[in-house]
């Protein structure tokens, strides 16, 4: 139960855990807050290492997931946790392109990422693995859904025990979605905020691993391979412009490191990538600070659609802020009807249905080329990052009704009488 | 809007229709019923010519998707539609194997086919790849609702109108799973086969391509990927034993059709798989067939939770019942009850979230084994169709429920305290 390091040097290139903010090192076991200024530990690798091993043939010749990039990754096992994660589409857009009036548009669409659809597959997969090299038996979360669905059927697959924890106002698809795979569940009376600090807590009691908790440092780094597969499906090169969902701001910080590394080992060419973030206007607090210019984050309660972005104080707000700006990019905030608007363009242009999380990274992406903050030349990826069946209740009511009609063709032709043209959004866009 | 044959020779090994019955022959538009016999038209290729065009590397080399086996389907564009579909996992199911006293269980996971969730993506691909190419601008289907979503889907993407069919009884899931696209949704007072009766009249009166009924020849040959896909993941061979759920009867059939196709064309050595079937007790007119030794289909009134299954008159039943007796497979059906408790033995085991139709496989694979009817030596694949999140209320009710604490460390512990062991499926099953 208790965590043990295990590294073999041999095998792996992670050099241990450094402070982002003072430096200090550490060796590579289940911990993520600094002993000196409590700041947040990292992984640290030997770049050196990783470029003599890695190669554009190696990746493509590996397995079709998230482990084609082991090289990148922490962990030591030859084999990891490898239910499918990762490798989704990478889209190109045209017609939602053509829709906002821009010429080179695609989708990053982890909407259909395995096992459970949702960009957490992949750092659930890592931290899991991870936990499993440490010695830990059961493995918990503080949760906003996705990461509880997909810490609950990993799990499940590997044969851990799992306890997960979430609030307790989360939409029945994510709550059903987690309790299907038989874990125990926590339901919190509170926010996600105070759901986390249970878990802080929790982890300090019980020798369990919690995957955003104690193994942060791991897990977090399974969001890179979001950057690893966007420059390997654009051709071994990176785009102009990404905009992703700002939740706690892991993953936006997380997909400019994975292209830095991929820089910095000579699998693609330098480039500068504007980063530009999306938030709900209920929760907003780091696009708050971007557009008061400040270099700090009040954290709000969140009061938004958006549950799974839904955290009032993002423990990597400060970094996401600092990207934006440094990347010449933007952090924009969106209203729930816009959110709503969103997923219904993404659904009707490109075939996509995604969750509210999703319909915020649409939404701001419409609102950022609107203002004229995204260029109809630039190669722009857009994440979505979940998958709508989960957030049903989000749409009931504000999309079309079946017609009902009697077996006959009779009745069927009456109704189609009555109903919208069939081409409508064809000729004429619905939300122009 | 009128269907006009635009077949290059030069460019397909696409030879034609041919009737399943009588052998006439007709021009590969859009046609689906012998005029001599009123038997079921099939797409006839050229296999020599397929033979001499295809490579275990050529395929390896192409995209991530069904269409690396474009020599393979029924349609000529260099540019099929495609959103990703295809090349889900084949997962080894090792726990789940160990439950059930088998030794080479895989499970080739449909539940997170892109973009819908269901195998049904496979079969739209190809239609309404077939439908453009064959001048059709308005696409339309009748569905049990995996069809539906699908069809709705990738006619968004591909910008196609849209018009589907649907029982109105449906789970709210496949409803809103299919609105959120925008077609035009006819939801009909009768059952499947009501809609597909009512279906067949409307395909004959307006110029419309419906993926299930004129263009069936080209939509069936989507399912054949499921067997390309298995036959490359097992390391270009074939298994021991399938076992797959039985709607219309036609995914099973493919299957046997595309392996015996690689044999064929010798990508994969030739060997004897055994074909099993799976039905739900509430809707097994194939089933009743082969347990009382008959070589007719009595059609049957549905009532089953596997609503995607739930088709009494299956136009290929009596195809799939042969194949079954003559590769020495067996067709079992199952009760409400054993499906529910295999969704959940799935999940547990495994972190899949099936729908009530993969509910129906794992049952029967159940109750196979527990049979004798399949070794534990057999390398069996056992396919699931379709995401347990389109029907939720089939489970509803049916699973644990979250533990309510409030944010303090006292709360949780006081509920630990109450809890199931963490551990309980994996020291002793559940189910067994
Ligand atoms: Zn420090
Ligand atoms: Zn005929």
């Amino acid at each position: 139960m208790t965590a043990t390091p295990v590294l073999s040097a041999s095998l792996t290139a992670i050099a241990g855990l450094r402070c982002k903010e003072c430096g200090t090192e550490y060796a590579a076991q289940a911990t993520h807050v600094c002993e000196m200024c409590f700041g947040p530990l990292e992984v640290k690798y030997d770049y050196a290492k990783i470029k003599r091993n890695v190669s554009r043939e190696k990746i493509q010749s590996g397995p079709h997931s998230i482990w084609r990039y082991k090289d990148f990754l922490p962990v030591e096992s030859d084999h990891p946790i490898d239910v499918g994660t990762g490798m989704t589409p990478l889209i190109k857009a045209n017609r939602l392109a053509q829709h906002l009036g821009l010429k080179n548009l695609y989708i990053k669409n982890d909407a259909v990422n395995m096992p459970t659809l949702s960009f957490k597959d992949r750092v659930v997969s890592v931290a899991l693995t991870r936990a499993r090299e440490l010695g830990f038996s059961t493995v918990s979360c503080a949760s906003t859904g996705n990461l509880a669905n997909s810490t609950a059927a990993i799990a499940a697959h590997a044969g851990l025990d799992c306890c997960v924890f979430i609030p307790a106002d989360l939409e029945a698809g994510k709550v059903l979605g987690t309790l299907i795979y038989n874990p125990t569940l926590m339901a919190v009376n509170g926010n996600y905020d105070q759901v986390n600090r249970l878990c802080s807590e929790v982890a300090n009691t019980h020798g369990w691993g919690f995957v955003n908790i104690n193994l942060r440092p791991y897990y977090s780094e399974g969001s890179k391979t979001l950057a690893y597969e966007v420059a390997e499906q654009l051709d071994w090169q990176l785009p102009d412009h990404v905009v992703a969902p700002l939740a706690s701001g892991s993953l936006f910080t997380k997909i400019y490191k994975g292209f830095r590394e991929f820089v910095e080992v000579g699998l693609v060419e330098d480039k500068a990538v504007r980063f530009s973030g999306a938030q709900a206007a209920g929760c907003n607090p780091i696009a708050t600070a971007f557009k008061q210019g400040r270099d700090f984050i009040t954290p709000v309660k969140p009061d938004t659609v958006a549950k799974s972005l839904a955290i009032g104080n993002p423990a990597d707000g400060v970094y996401a802020l600092e990207l934006a700006r440094k990347t010449n990019g933007n952090i924009e905030d969106v209203t729930d009807a816009e959110i709503i608007d969103a997923m219904k363009l993404l659904a009707e242009t490109e075939g996509i249905f995604t969750e509210t999380a999703g319909g915020t990274t649409i939404a701001t992406l419409k609102k950022l080329v609107e203002a004229g903050k995204i260029s109809p030349d630039e190669t722009t990826v857009v994440y979505i990052t979940g998958n709508g069946l989960k957030t049903q209740e989000a749409v009931h009511g504000k999309i079309g009704a079946p017609l009902t009609i009697e077996p006959q063709l009779e009745s069927f032709e009456q109704a189609l009488k009555q109903a919208q043209p069939l081409d409508q959004l064809g000729k004429q866009p619905v939300l122009a």
